[in-house]
């Protein structure tokens, strides 16, 4: 049978699902899309496949699904029902037709998180679904400094939740980075990487946040990178400050790539 | 009995009220610190009288409100205690004691309102609680002409609800300007006025967006001000891309006010 394979960048708002992927009793991207797009192939069950499995709580803006569908709806068409399909939490923001070997997953070389933080002393309304509270001053110098030490090739063993599926624990980040919005007090930092452990983002955001409020010297991260054990790093984050921006198919996008 | 007048800065989101104003069966921003109020101080009614009374919907990052309080309560302690008993939704950004002829709405002498558009052509998640959604293609030039017709001292009675209760409809206009964030598709209007009819923001922003999408020409902007009616302005502009900025009590702080 003939199938039509469609890529879509997909952004939502997660405060209110459960995560990601699917599950039976609870709201879910996964499981408001596929029933979107039941709907549309008269009953049929779709199956999609995302780039990443974003926990309960985390945003995306620059999500990538892809899906087989069972016959042809033009792309203009496609993403105009699954807009009004889906609730005003998720927007698909574009679509095309794909190769039959595209994989939103296996083929991903990379990609860019945010996570942002409300350092307001008290929690800003306004910032409170995408955004972490952290209420104690922050220095941005030894933030900066801790940055740097985690960028490149390292076992991140200590910054996986130990719910991780993976015994290869090796990644490589190529941006670590942070910008202070004084006016809003708000910091955002960014991540590239070649891929992300279970919680990793959290967790260094956890050991990083210790470090930002003077609880732990920046000096704290290759020791923590050395003893390749959970125990070691900081807190896990909350999630509502964590959004997946952006996933990398081409190795040349990456920003600080090397050659 | 000695009172003590306590002068609050506040900041909502008011997505989830029924307005600013207390109603016996429904959440209200006033509803929600006068019960932190009543507990505060042991069982006694307080009650609060804000700048404006923003409608359901509408958001604030600079409402100003005052209440007697019928002890001392040190500032520190009453702004931590009226945020820890709000929801996460209300903040208490500032607050100090203040003179008994103190009053936040007989005494303000103009207000800064800001409305954002979300101008992406399928609504953006991120922006869904703080933005209006206008889907067709805007235009800044006949918008920026517009807003030079409505800057000045005019009769504002086209576009004020037949629900407002003042008769006198004269209010004078300080800025009308709007700021256009290309990458994110946000246009963000602001307005600094000595005082708006009901309604007034949110009618001039239904009657911009029609001149921002080619429906109506920036000329008809005169030609509504002197029918001085209604019915010759256009729709109310949803609620949700309203916040009250900042109240002003010294005509000093005003921008772009005549000495």
């Amino acid at each position: 049978m003939t199938t039509y394979r469609y890529k879509a960048l997909i952004t939502y708002d997660g405060t209110d699902f459960a995560g990601f992927q699917i599950q039976s009793n609870a709201r879910t991207i996964q499981g408001e899309l596929e029933a979107s797009l039941k709907k549309l192939a008269k009953g049929e069950k779709i199956r999609i496949h995302g780039a990443g499995r974003t926990d309960a709580g985390v945003h995306a803006r620059g999500q990538v699904v892809h899906f087989d569908f069972p016959f042809f709806i033009e792309l203009e068409g496609m993403q105009k029902a699954l807009n009004a399909m889906t609730s005003s939490e998720i927007a698909v923001t574009h679509i095309e037709l794909t190769d039959k070997d595209f994989h939103s997953r296996f083929q991903a070389k990379g990609k860019m998180y945010r996570y942002t933080v409300d350092n307001n002393r008290f929690r800003d309304p306004f910032l409170r679904r995408f955004a972490s509270h952290h209420r104690y001053p922050m220095a941005v110098e030894p933030v900066e400094e801790a940055l740097q030490h985690l960028l490149g090739t390292h076992d991140f063993t200590s910054f996986a939740s130990t719910h991780g599926e993976t015994s290869h624990n090796t990644r490589t980040i190529y941006q670590a980075s942070v910008e202070v919005n004084e006016a809003e007090n708000k910091w955002v930092f960014t991540f590239i990487g070649n891929g992300f452990l279970y919680n990793m983002i959290r967790i260094i955001m956890g050991t990083l946040l210790e470090v930002a409020d003077g609880r732990r010297p920046a000096s704290d991260i290759p020791v923590i990178l050395e003893a390749k054990d959970r125990e070691a790093a900081g807190k896990t984050a909350a999630p509502e400050g964590l959004c997946m921006e952006r996933v990398y198919y081409d190795e040349e996008d990456i920003p600080g790539r090397q050659k």
